[in-house]
């Protein structure tokens, strides 16, 4: 079982940087700001000191740390997407963080988090083999088996972004080609919309102008969303996931949903697993983080 | 730690059934007979009871039986490829298999047996996260996280064959198009022969005509070893693997795995994980069967 939630969180992504204070089982307070994507390891402390002291933390209170990127069984910390966050290259977190923070400390890398979020707290409850996708800047994940997340000596687990996909046709930051992250993720929706002529597009102008039906961007959304659910039947024939949530700003955009599981049609009965938002919107992690 | 071997194991795959008595942790005998395709469940049982009879079994000795297919944990057996043993569907293989043989059983599906027999006594000792793909008839494998094999209450785990591949161009028994295993698979192998214009060709003789040097072979072969390649880096970028074995007739098959290790160095260096012969060859699901 899982005790009760209480302390503080963090949930450093490629995005923003959340905090939260969990009080008898609660989110009881939360505050965010964004990533600064060429932080350095200092400033980004810094910034998550500076969160945390708004919601009453004191050193040595317990804390949770989810971290974007790749984190090794010594604690040490590192990018694997080049373009997020590309001065953390083997930072040895868990001992700075020790000491800035005090030593009631757990660090998850954050899909994984999130992913234990959602299997505790969400929509992944009383599922044996549970699975995660977040569809933001890139795409993550974090599998779920009997309650705990799968891990690596390595920190690599759950990288299912940086699986490849059949309709991939472009490089990712992780240096593989053709994956997941490089059709659905946000960094590549934007890129796509460029490459049909829509400079300074964001994902979330994308998915505006396909809601409005304009058929450039629909392709581009569709696409991502055929993508995950690919994905979504592979990783059910090597895990037999029972359910999977889908979350992250993307995943849940209005509509997305319903796109994967349309495309999920073409896949045999075996290999489509229950699909379901993520209950705990983009606050997985921060749940998740303090479950370890 | 894993007991000393003692007992039979049985070992039903595509192609062949294979039995073993194993004394004092040793295999001290082993018999043989081809899988017969069409045979039905009564039909197989039988054989399993003549092979055992030859290595001296009585009703109630202990016994290990590996099984191609869909185990699910309540002990009901089905084919997943509609090509192998499609007389399978549904069966209470754990009753029946009981019955005949006695209570002191346990049955496994034999790609997660030959990888807990990979990893147990054969290269993956030693390795936390440890993967094994067996490329034969079909594509199969099995992941071992810490000693125990990953399975799943539908019985699906593991079956990474069904996983779909870049390089996909054809529809597979699964009923998933574009799968590793239409790619890699014997049975693919041979089609892709005889769409090449080379008519009643086995998976081992297009193996001989690309040892040879003849270029359709090479290119069908290649396709195989590429498939297997990007294959290994998905699963790393899902579970960090730390060693991958590659047995099975074809991935065992000379220069096979140099040729995927070709590959493999397109993919970033953390994609990368050691690959290694099953040292164990056709036998590791006989010695896995009997881990558990």
């Amino acid at each position: 079982m899982v005790e009760m939630l209480n302390g503080f969180a963090l949930d450093l992504g490629g995005t923003k940087l959340a905090a939260a204070r969990f009080a008898n089982g609660k989110l009881a307070q939360k505050a965010q700001m964004p990533t600064q994507a060429n932080a350095d390891f200092e400033q980004l402390t810094d910034n998550m000191e500076e969160l945390l002291a708004g919601l009453g933390f004191q050193k040595g209170d317990r804390l949770g740390v989810a971290l974007t990127g790749r984190l090794d069984q010594q604690g040490y910390w590192s990018a694997v997407n080049g373009g997020t966050l590309p001065k953390i290259n083997n930072i040895d977190v868990r001992t700075a963080l020790i000491d800035r923070f005090g030593t009631y400390l757990t660090i998850l890398n954050d899909a994984a988090a999130a992913a234990c979020g959602e299997a505790h707290f969400g929509v992944g409850r009383g599922v044996d083999i549970f699975g995660y996708i977040t569809i933001s800047t890139g795409v993550g994940g974090g599998i779920v088996l009997k309650g705990q997340p799968l891990t690596s000596p390595n920190g690599l687990a759950g990288h299912i972004g940086f699986m490849r996909s059949p309709i991939g046709e472009q490089l990712c930051g992780s240096g593989r080609f053709g994956t997941v992250e490089s059709v659905a993720g946000g960094r590549a929706i934007a890129l796509q919309a460029q490459r049909a002529g829509h400079a300074d597009c964001e994902a979330r102008d994308v998915f505006l102008a396909h809601q409005q039906g304009q058929a450039w961007a629909s392709i581009i959304v569709s696409r991502a969303a055929q993508a995950i659910a690919i994905q979504i039947a592979d990783l059910t024939s090597i895990f037999g996931l029972g359910r999977v949530a889908v979350g992250g700003s993307i995943g849940l955009a209005q509509g997305f949903i319903p796109l994967i599981k349309q495309y999920l049609v073409d896949e045999p009965e075996l290999f489509r697993p229950e699909i379901a938002p993520a209950a705990l919107g983009g606050d997985s992690p921060l749940y998740g983080v303090l479950t370890g």
